[in-house]
């Protein structure tokens, strides 16, 4: 039994998901298949890549994760599917699987990247605009009942990586910016926990006038407050108590965000 | 191990569909159960008759479709089951299954309609608001089961069927219309692929100012472009390279298409 | 193989729900995994606690709620998982399994809740703004495989219940309030089939101008008309034909209601 993730921009009211799990359980019927998510915005490969690459590591060795965001689909984009250390990616070779590959890289995991070019692992009928359902389904199920990664391609060496916008260190700490904001409203930022200092005071700046200490939790705060954290993937996050930091901000993906670290005063809680 | 696929107006805010879930994994523990949407416009029974219509297909045999938009509920009106070639239907008698049963009348494969009539089947309590819980659910988790079509209710030789628009051939090519608007914003059309002649120039005529070619993929167009092709599922469809059709042109389910077949021009390209 | 539910107020846009059933399905690859709904208003624990006790029933013994609407995370509330009959609750206690406690104890089921206090049973790192990941869901899939409730924590005796809005008797009927808006805009209250007097003329109130008889179905009003009616889960329900209450009303959750008895007048329809 494997597990097969699903991420895409389609949202759930066409049934065009529904369609690749049908796909899929009719060439590999006991996998399993979760939806990681059907609403990313249209096209936007950065946002699910991000996605991809905060919730792959909840997952068990072996699983197969599919992301169908498509904007180049019948055209020359290659599809490609991968091994990344204990798990695999099918999809489009336009980034999606950016943080995946470097996951794997940086822990000196094995990856290997094919691309998909073996139409005897997809539907019989390919068509030009659904993918997901013609080949990234049947891919993934194949792959899911054992077929090799080596049969389904030949090797690519140079898959699409995109840039993730990553955090500057400054003189006084970092600058970086929102690179999610969630169905609450919370701003996750590309600022890491372990790159601020723990014996210094910080300071979170966003918009020019907003300068928050960072608390340990929501809680520490009054309902409708600001609050800067760290996030449960140790990123740096603004949110609000019981509210939306993107509505009371006005501030979405792409706002700058500035950390200033100061020695602490003496006598200031540990 | 059973398939059995859902499709409701439910949406997935208040947990109908899954208490639908939990009344049959009551009754049928191994059945596997696949959203195909629960978001189908309130009430709109020919949205979900098509959505079905190209969805089936892509399940394997045996799998059993329930659908649930039910504004008759609690009248008069039947609750059926249908074996469709080697598909099941379990839904009220209002027309959701018609592309099925014509698929599976077309294609000369037997089809048989039983009416629910037989309480053993559904819950103890029957509400006359939900009978997607309290009779479709339990009798679809019955077929699951194994138990036969026949056992759940007498023969039906008139179920409802609607009359699905369907494209008219014109002096010049055909006159279709907008069936479904996807969340992507595309259009598609009534219009298929097998209509249109291989040999001719064809043009795609909306809202009486646009004048498209049919293109092989949305990728040869700019993003912001509209863009006639060929759907994955064999209709003309009309997009906008990243963006929606819907809303650049005002247009939505019913709107008027108009194809224009002419002889292809010397030397045009082939 | 156990049933678990999931119900909290993340969306599905992030992949938070993907990501507890990654952190499950790991932990417990046989369990079923069953979304009541990720929609819940941010933070709304009643809106929640509502949902489970309508829905826990239609669930099969053994099975494991997991419910996570935590405004209170990462402060000094605590996680608790509880055995109310046959089902079993996992979560933060604050209110949300608080009909689910009432009718097992009504029911005279044996209830037992502990505190979630053995940190062997959750991940090896613990967020403080995601233990739905980190606790919750490794809770859950480990009851599922089989660890005894005892094992997971303390015993408590004081869990947190909510106060639920109960309709109170007047002198001419009944006095209550919309406790909940569907997604078709359907206003459930507070006031029970039970109680509504079996021989009298009972006339609903709402927004003080509107006086509505009891139908038994939708159906006996024209689309577009108010109609009161005995919802599914055997409460009072004023809802529009083939539209919505909320929106024709006004009127959402808190709402008053009035039902006024008066006996049945000589030779009217029974």
């Amino acid at each position: 039994m494997r597990l097969i993730t699903l991420l895409t921009d389609f949202s759930e009211k066409d049934g065009y998901a529904g369609i690749m799990k049908g796909v899929m359980l009719s060439i590999a019927p006991h996998a399993r298949i979760v939806d990681l998510s059907h609403d990313i915005s249209p096209q936007n490969v950065l946002e699910a890549a991000l996605l991809l690459g905060r919730s792959a590591a909840y997952f068990p060795d072996g699983t197969i994760h599919v992301a169908v965001v498509d904007p180049g689909v019948g055209t020359h984009r290659r599809g490609i599917a991968a091994r990344l250390g204990e798990q695999y990616f099918v999809g489009p070779d336009n980034g999606l699987m950016t943080l995946l590959y470097r996951n794997a890289s940086s822990q000196h995991n094995e990856v290997k990247v094919v691309h998909l070019d073996q139409p005897k692992y997809w539907l019989t009928q390919v068509s030009r605009t659904f993918h997901g359902r013609d080949i990234f389904a049947p891919v993934a199920a194949h792959l899911a009942n054992g077929v090799e990664l080596d049969s389904l391609g030949k090797t690519v060496t140079d898959p699409v990586l995109l840039p993730i916008p990553s955090a500057e260190c400054t003189q006084s700490g970092w600058q970086g910016e929102v690179i999610h904001r969630d169905a609450f409203g919370n701003l996750a930022t590309n600022i890491r926990e372990e790159d601020l200092p723990g014996d210094a005071d910080i300071r979170v700046h966003i918009k020019g006038k907003h300068d928050l200490p960072v608390k340990l939790t929501f809680g520490e705060q009054k309902p409708g407050e600001l609050v800067a954290v760290i996030d449960s993937f140790g990123y740096l996050m603004i949110g609000v108590v019981n509210g939306s930091a993107a509505q009371l901000l006005g501030a979405d993906v792409g706002e700058k965000v500035e950390v200033v670290c100061s020695p602490k005063a003496a006598g200031s809680q540990v």
